[in-house]
């Protein structure tokens, strides 16, 4: 493609459509501006339901759309499938390279929305991502679910108990949202849905293992909300370890280290020091899944080298209260590569990287881009944080909602029911929600999942 | 696994589970045998739809279902994931390789039914099959769903015309009834899925040509058939290439001989012979799918090896009439992959290589099993024919049937509807018909096509 000649019309060009970019995308319908969409595939993904696929409980095309086909009537925005390699900010160009042909192209813009997302972190151990690969795309899910099943056929056909015992021990790192709903999906799978389709092992006799590094589950939860998180965990048959920071991971399993709780602080002014150090032991297992740690897109990187931007921790890419970036009007970050904080009774917590922020972000963006491009002043960012809400599996999910009246929390088969109907409520189209819910209500009264299929048994990754 | 030790109950093994492969091992309900059923994929393909994965019209978990779950409540079943590497006709034992883990084990069988199908034949031309994929497994749709998808993207961002038109070129080889349905779909989703969608291409512009040998489409259907189908092709948009022989494949397109036409062999005697020579040309395509040739499973050259049984044109393994092999009564051949000649009207004409004859061979040869373990004599197969038909695209099919009244022949709207019901109703189990019929009025009111994702935007085979 080539680079596009000068044009009167401002040129706005997003990168990435996730739940942040697609908004900002939608944001600029009916207006007086040209709109360049920009993404490494060829469809929005419904990210919340992403585990479903990976656990074989969802078909992949239920939770995405083509991103041209969300755009088909919006005349002012062009689709480009391409990965973008470099932003100049200077001179406002960016490249990009169409992946099925590898052609670099140019494109010039006005302004540039930024929402390119995260991809999983292994702090610094980039080694592990072979044996305990994490879930972002949907390729990850095909992969993840593809271990999970040819982990019980191997399991079926292994006469060695050692080995069979690894191949029946899942392992998820990382209790947050996603490591919560895999180690409960896991579970049901072993104890609800397998057992009786195989004639030499039993698949109720497998291990789920959730791995913690922290003190408790569903860390953004209020704590009474991750105590009752824990305890459904609990009944559903996971086997979960609390400060528990992993230090190894290879093609054997995990190494752990068990750190000292506060309790065992306690009894350290009692006893000698030696008791309280931490206990290192090993979990053999050949599936292992990453839900740990989140870095923010490589671009915010390149963003800092050009424009001196700073970055937080995780890679985030420090905005202005208007989302654009310190000295660079004609950039913005949003979503899960911006990193903003906010005023909560007094105290200053970041945007939390969720969907509802990344879709506020959005819109928040496009608004402010059309204020300068008609020489009104931007408008600061706010978050209408209206809570938040987990599935463990179930019957099991934990809400937290923030009404006018005050929090309103609860737990159980009451907020799996509102779980289920606020995530097929936001999916896109009518089709999809459809037939996700039948799909569910099948599921649900079967205890069956339809999308147990591996398209080729030979996992790359298998001994 | 180790080696089945001696056991007084009868050892059946079945190596596939197409249509073939499945109902033998139903037919062995509640019978006093043990079957071990073993396949190369953890599901049961339902193929006459596998096209629809390929043309992004239906997800992979609709048309598949897991072989251990189908056989969840039959006891006697023990499901085998793994590739039958060698068979041991004369000491009954045979070696597979489990996939996950490649460790192969060895299987005693007392009887063996061979049902490992066919996969695409390039008539010794395999340089061939990297530039033109065939259709038999998933991992063949999603390569093909994804070439196709690609193609367009990399359409929309090409400027060299030459090479634009040749990713809007789609070349399919072979009007068999997969080449016809690949076809009519292909022209489908260019006339009316995509227009709108793209900024700098029109996708109506899209040349779908279609490639055949012979004289006719559907060589399998009555001429009026066929001639009914060609008139359908040419109205869906599809350029019917007849008489044409494909000579050369490679990344930049096909190379076609022209054969002379009846209607050319007669101009040749009133003219010079080098009138009616074949004309060759080229057609530049970045999209070319095979759907030409078929051979039977390499596991045939394995028993013609060591059985000494004979093998047709096709690789096919000849077979007695009980579908058992000469001098070898343990061993029977099914489905594509058996070569068995029947009396229709005085002629004698191969059984063909459709799931209905897979199916009732797939009965016939377990009857005669169990005949055979009661010490009673065998019984020949009996094809029981009910018709043929085929579909082209939105409201084309065409419809050949079978009745004790006569043949029933009809084409058009109607057909294309009983060819719809008859697939859905054959689609295994209540929830996936239901959810392809919801999928298929959605799709059908909406020219829409639901599956449109490509995990991975990045074609290898792209140039």
């Amino acid at each position: 493609m080539p680079e596009q000649t000068p044009h009167q019309t401002p040129h706005i060009v997003i990168i990435g459509c996730g739940f942040g970019g697609l908004e900002a995308a939608k944001a600029f319908k009916g207006k007086a501006v040209r709109v360049s969409l920009i993404d490494r595939t060829n469809h929005h993904l419904f990210q919340p339901l992403l585990y479903q696929v990976a656990t074989a409980g969802l078909a992949a095309p239920l939770i995405s759309a083509p991103i041209r086909h969300l755009f088909r009537s919006q005349d002012n925005v062009t689709t480009l499938l391409g990965e973008v390699r470099s932003i100049d900010a200077m001179n406002k160009r960016l490249e990009f390279v169409q992946p099925s042909s590898g052609v670099p192209h140019a494109l010039a813009f006005d302004h540039l929305i930024v929402a390119a997302g995260a991809s999983h972190s292994y702090f610094g151990n980039d080694a592990w991502e072979a044996h305990a690969p994490g879930l972002k795309t949907l390729q990850d899910a095909f992969d993840i679910r593809r271990k999970i099943l040819m982990a019980f056929e191997a399991a079926e056909a292994q006469d060695d108990t050692a080995q069979r015992e690894a191949l029946l021990t899942f392992v998820v790192i990382g209790a947050g949202p996603t490591g919560v709903e895999m180690a409960g999906t896991l579970a049901e799978i072993a104890r609800h849905t397998l057992p009786g389709e195989f004639r030499r092992i039993n698949p109720a006799s497998a291990k789920v293992i959730l791995v913690e590094g922290g003190a408790r589950v569903l860390q953004a939860m209020p704590l009474d909300l991750s105590e009752k998180a824990l305890k459904q965990l609990v009944k559903l048959g996971v086997d979960v370890r609390l400060n528990a920071k992993v230090t190894q991971i290879d093609a054997q399993g995990i190494q752990v280290d068990t750190l000292p709780t506060p309790t065992d602080l306690e009894a350290k002014t009692a006893s000698s020091p030696q008791t309280v150090s931490a206990r290192s032991y090993q979990i053999h297992s050949k599936t292992i899944i990453w839900a740990a740690g989140v870095a923010a897109s490589a671009l915010g990187k390149q963003l800092a080298s050009s424009t001196g931007c700073e970055l937080d921790r995780a890679g985030r890419v420090k905005v202005l209260p208007d989302l654009s970036l310190p000295q660079v009007p004609s950039i913005s970050v949003i979503g899960d590569m911006a990193s903003l904080m906010r005023d909560v009774d007094g105290k200053s917590v970041p945007v939390p990287g969720v969907s509802p922020a990344a879709k506020q972000m959005g819109r928040c963006a496009a608004a402010n881009i059309l204020r300068r491009i008609q020489g009104q002043s931007t408008l600061a960012f706010h978050y209408a944080d209206y809570g938040n809400l987990a599935t463990i599996g179930r019957n099991a999910a934990v809400v937290d909602l923030a009404t006018p009246l005050g929090a309103l929390r609860f737990s159980g088969k009451l907020a799996w029911l509102f779980w289920l109907f606020a995530h097929i409520y936001f999916l896109i189209g009518f089709r999809n929600r459809f037939v996700v819910l039948a799909d569910w209500t099948n599921a649900y009264l079967s205890f069956s999942r339809n999308a147990r299929v591996v398209a080729e048994a030979v996992s790359p990754e298998s001994s």
